[in-house]
């Protein structure tokens, strides 16, 4: 049953079911045997200008997690934060009344608990790439094609946000759930916005309120997590959305089960369709504030680090009211 | 003599001058005692809500360089991208068929050739922060006050470029030149725009330009940069603006040479006004664009990696005309 | 009671007994106002040329664990090993014919299942260090005194091993056990040797074989784990003994829950007495090799990594027999 | 010539001349298909024990650097010494009277000033290590084989020096100097010594006086520095060394312009022979020690860090005469 019960039981799919998916999904030679945006692609000057015009508040939210410095089940390998002069040094630099903190920051990109923009280099089917880039182009110094860089400049658009716990009347989606296309649809009806090309598209599960059920510490391997169904992918793929972000990975936690196939959407949603994932987000005031002003658009901004070969980064969307 | 000639010449002031000059400006318990904003407190949602107004192309622009992986003058510690799963690993993380590239990203945050965002903890006078805090708050395992978190939802706002090497007709500015207040208000005659509360301010001085005339490498210590004078600084507080950018890193470089006033931005900027400064962007893609659209103001936007008790992050900032 | 049985209860002490104990086993200026040695100052090379003719079978053993590269209690920072450059890169230098991996290792030196030594600057009582420099002198950029570099042209001398699970006759000891003077007597009775001047001594309370029997993960601050019982210290003291090591920690953990002295040994031993720590020691194998060979003293090797300003090194001590 | 003018010139052998020599010193296969302990295996308890009773004066001297903290052309990868605690922080951790000073230390493995040992999967030929393993198993996770795990219980043996520079008379080697088969005897013959089976060789070459002669700022790459002909590697070969360390990197910088054998050392004492490689070592003072004693052999111990998959350690080895 899908979590807002908004249409029918939709089963698992097979391995061979998604097989063919990611071959039917593919966008790999549609914008040129040498692209590395993939479904950035649907993302145009006039959608930005068009997000633009929806800043009525003037309001930025945040839609990231502070970056965890202590270990935990979400986070085991934090970051390290190593403050390299602190106020004790502040006289010990050699220039007279030259007094300065400074300090260190590292992070693993792709940690559980860090809101982070995944690279289309970041997954691999078979060996390959979006666009059909051999994984063998992910050197140890660094990825040769698809990383990072394809977002040096920004990635600013209309954010669409849709809240399934909120529409299935919950604070979080139980952990076995999947979202189905009728829940993407009932949301879209709800908010009355239609998820379009180019859009950066947002779903929440309620993963912090999860958290908090369980006393504050989630271990979504050994816990599980809401996730996309399968199913959805073709609709993503025909919305032509240019990003797919959650307050999860998108895929269920600890995956489907299915052979060869642990994590649909990021193996056909980066691989085939050339989806931009953003994981881990912090959506919860973003949703206290859409539903403030009855509007479930806004516009978005998310600036990676310009990591030349990065699989990835950490970052801190923003969304604009 | 000031790089365009606007005014006339603007003596370099003593070190009692900028300690008066310190005390004068001094924003300490103007928004409370417990304020760690500082200037911020200018930018209102009033502000964004209009700077989004000035989208009119939907063109967004990288105001960040890429991060140095390798060491030079301008880099001695480069960043540390380290791959942790390339290609050759992508099936050797016993999930069958889940096939990912990791990497890991770390970085000194206060490099001189790292664009990045200084919080209000990044420096100290005489042992005092933003605000009155003492430098001790500033602890080996991070800061108490005036953290990098003061930006946490993001900088949103209008950006203004003063592009004070093209009011000069020059590719970039000589390396010990002083930028005045004549050049400031000269460069604002000449964008037809008035600097004013709230507003992101960036100085283009021609770094780039001034590094491809040096053969690629340039070294600020030893060679010279370009910056502010130091009266330019009754004048931004008078302004209000929010925060204060530049090519380089706002004041001159090596330094004025004035026992305990090493960096007069740094310190009066920092620690009296409040001022969050963004050392080190790339603006020259910025300023051809504002050539182009003949308009030197946009929606900007920054947003820090959310580090509890950090002295800054590097940033990719954008501009979105 | 002891493990062993050995003696007398032994109540445990206020912290005024501590307080007290601090005071009178104090080695500040013993060696001068400006040394930074402490306990070493006992090792001297006739020493370690009887060490040298301790070595009978040819045989290294290793006293380190392995650095953990995947997080646990023990462990809850991992160490960073990075590969820069694997197979996959072997070409990609720009050096025909230069082929070449390399890697990054990097660690936390104090971590719980860390092998490592401390340094005489790591424990502070009252804000003093040992010999009376204050603590302020461990800066952010570095400690000023007392810095691992006390060692920094190795520590080699004669190792003694008092295997305390062995001579209680079990695995390991209880998590909630005090190592009394009366066991480290009877082990010494029972090796046919006399802890003497200028020793390395180690103490071993079956650790791994603790971990083993908690099913291979072991959490020393939830879970506990055997030390010392602060009456050894004068008896350490008076044996003049060079460095103290353990499989544990030395002091038990989480303590003793006497206010303002949480882990004595380390406490009085490194601050008053000037002792260098070796923590979480592997003694298994040399434990072994001891009883094969019937003798528990061996030339024993340490040599950090040269860290000015450091405040200690994870180490691989070897043992020589 | 020869620094020492001890033989005949010897040419500069070519490519092909250099692949025979490849061949024809293999030990692969000869302590059987999955060893990764190369020319270690020469090194028996034996030898241990026969080095051992070198140690008359009981004297230890460090044979490594201290840690490059800031960067220089031979260290522009300094290492990562960042406090984690300093004294302002001691009594930050919520346990009252726990006061402690804390740090991280990381490093590169290979950098060209660090003290350190190349493990057998360092290099490659062809694509292939030691024993005929692919570079493939070099992979972005660790080294399947040929780790540095290989010295996990430290080495331990007789250290010979052969001090060229001393025997040529001069402070230092020039920097295209090669040594030679000729000199190593001549060497041998003053020492009078006999490089045998096991031992662990040292070449010293004056680099120390070298980098003092240039300002205290050598550039390896772009100067020049001395090392080994390699008509010493059959020669190394056949006198069953164990390991093989040099205050260079044994191979000339910036190497012979051999195409395709750029650092013949490293390609076929490493991948033919199974060589460990010591990097960059501090003789200056062993040879002082050595000079004064009359004798050029002595116990020598060096233990990495137990990193598996690791390509080699950073180190501090030890003298002790």
């Amino acid at each position: 049953m899908s979590p807002t019960g908004s249409g029918p039981e939709v089963p698992t799919p097979s391995g061979a079911d998604l097989a063919a998916m990611y071959g039917s999904l593919k966008n790999w030679g549609r914008w040129g045997p040498d692209d590395q945006s993939g479904a950035l692609n649907h993302l145009a000057p006039v959608h930005r200008r068009a997000a633009a015009a929806l800043v009525t508040e003037g309001v930025s939210v945040s839609l990231a997690h502070d970056l965890a410095q202590q270990p935990s089940p979400e986070n085991p390998f934090p970051v390290h934060h190593h403050m390299l002069a602190s106020g004790d040094a502040r006289d010990s630099n050699g220039i007279p009344g030259y007094e300065a903190s400074r300090d260190y920051i590292g992070s693993d990109v792709h940690g559980l608990g860090v809101t982070h923009v995944d690279a289309l280099c970041h997954m691999f089917v078979e060996g390959q790439m979006y666009n059909g880039a051999p994984a063998a182009e992910v050197r140890s110094d660094g990825a040769r094609r698809n990383s990072v860089m394809a977002l040096s400049a920004g990635l600013v658009g209309r954010g669409v946000l849709l809240d399934i716990a909120a529409l299935a009347g919950v604070e979080y989606l139980r952990h076995d759930t999947l979202v189905t296309v009728a829940d993407l649809e009932a949301a879209e009806a709800a908010a009355g916005i239609r998820v379009s090309s180019g859009d950066i598209l947002m779903i929440a599960t309620g993963r912090d309120a999860l958290r908090r059920a369980r006393g504050g510490v989630l271990n979504p391997g050994a816990d599980g997590m809401a996730g996309l169904h399968p199913e959805c992918l073709p609709w993503l793929h025909e919305r032509q959305i240019a990003v797919l972000g959650s307050d999860g990975i998108s895929d269920p936690m600890p995956g489907l089960g299915i052979p060869q196939w642990p994590f649909p959407v990021h193996q056909i949603g980066i691989v085939a369709i050339g989806l931009h994932l953003i994981d881990n987000m912090a959506l919860g005031e973003l949703a206290h504030r859409c539903r403030a002003v009855g509007r479930w658009a806004f516009l978005f901004t998310l600036a990676p680090l310009r990591i030349e070969g990065g699989t990835g980064c950490p970052v801190n969307p923003i969304a604009l009211l």
